[in-house]
């Protein structure tokens, strides 16, 4: 893959994700499949359904993310085509809330058979300062 | 992988690479092959005489790198067994600063034929705040 195809992958994939997971994250649930992994401010989770259960059962109903930086990179994958190593820095702002908290996440994206990515990777941390 | 072992790789990993970078950073050349790629605060480099070139000439002496968390979860290798994907959030603290700055940064490391590991994906961020 040429540098601008998998920097697309990356900006296409962090977009869905975050305007997904603030309008309705019960949503995400076919961007996740049975191998995928969350590490959740250090908790993990394997599973679509397991992830989806963590995400949809966090304390808040709204929430804004607003994207800082993408970085992407090709990652090893078990068959070619390569996958997408993505790391996004940003802030979110959850209801009742006025301080926007910063955030970083890895989201490390495998081709799926029949076309498109899944995450297979996904960790998520909160930057206190 | 059971879920000790990709922790331990991971930590051991960061403890090697922090110690190193803070003593001799020009000694992190093993950690990184050919095919190696660093995205150091969005400025790309590939290959390990490429990188080493970049963090060896990076305008200070002495730095200090303290570790906060450390996630680390396997991720896909071309050939198994697989790899460890490695998130790491601490501060730094560079010569003549009083101020310890944020970062968050990524390794996605794959087995060595020899044993071991080296690093493939490497993508680091300060997070200014």
């Amino acid at each position: 893959m040429a540098a601008s195809q998998f920097e697309q992958v990356g900006r296409a994939f962090v977009e869905h994700y975050y305007r997904t997971f603030d309008a309705d994250r019960a949503q995400l649930l076919p961007l996740y499949q049975p191998q995928s992994m969350l590490t959740f401010e250090g908790q993990q989770f394997q599973g679509a359904q397991a992830i989806l259960q963590k995400l949809t059962g966090l304390p808040f109903a709204k929430v804004q993310h607003q994207v800082i930086t993408i970085d992407s990179q090709p990652s090893p994958a078990q068959n070619s085509p390569t996958g997408v190593l993505v790391f996004v820095s940003g802030t979110l702002l959850v209801e009742g809330s006025e301080q926007p908290l910063k955030f970083s996440q890895v989201f490390n994206l495998m081709p799926l058979p029949t076309g498109g990515y899944f995450c297979f990777n996904d960790m998520f941390r909160l930057n206190y300062g």
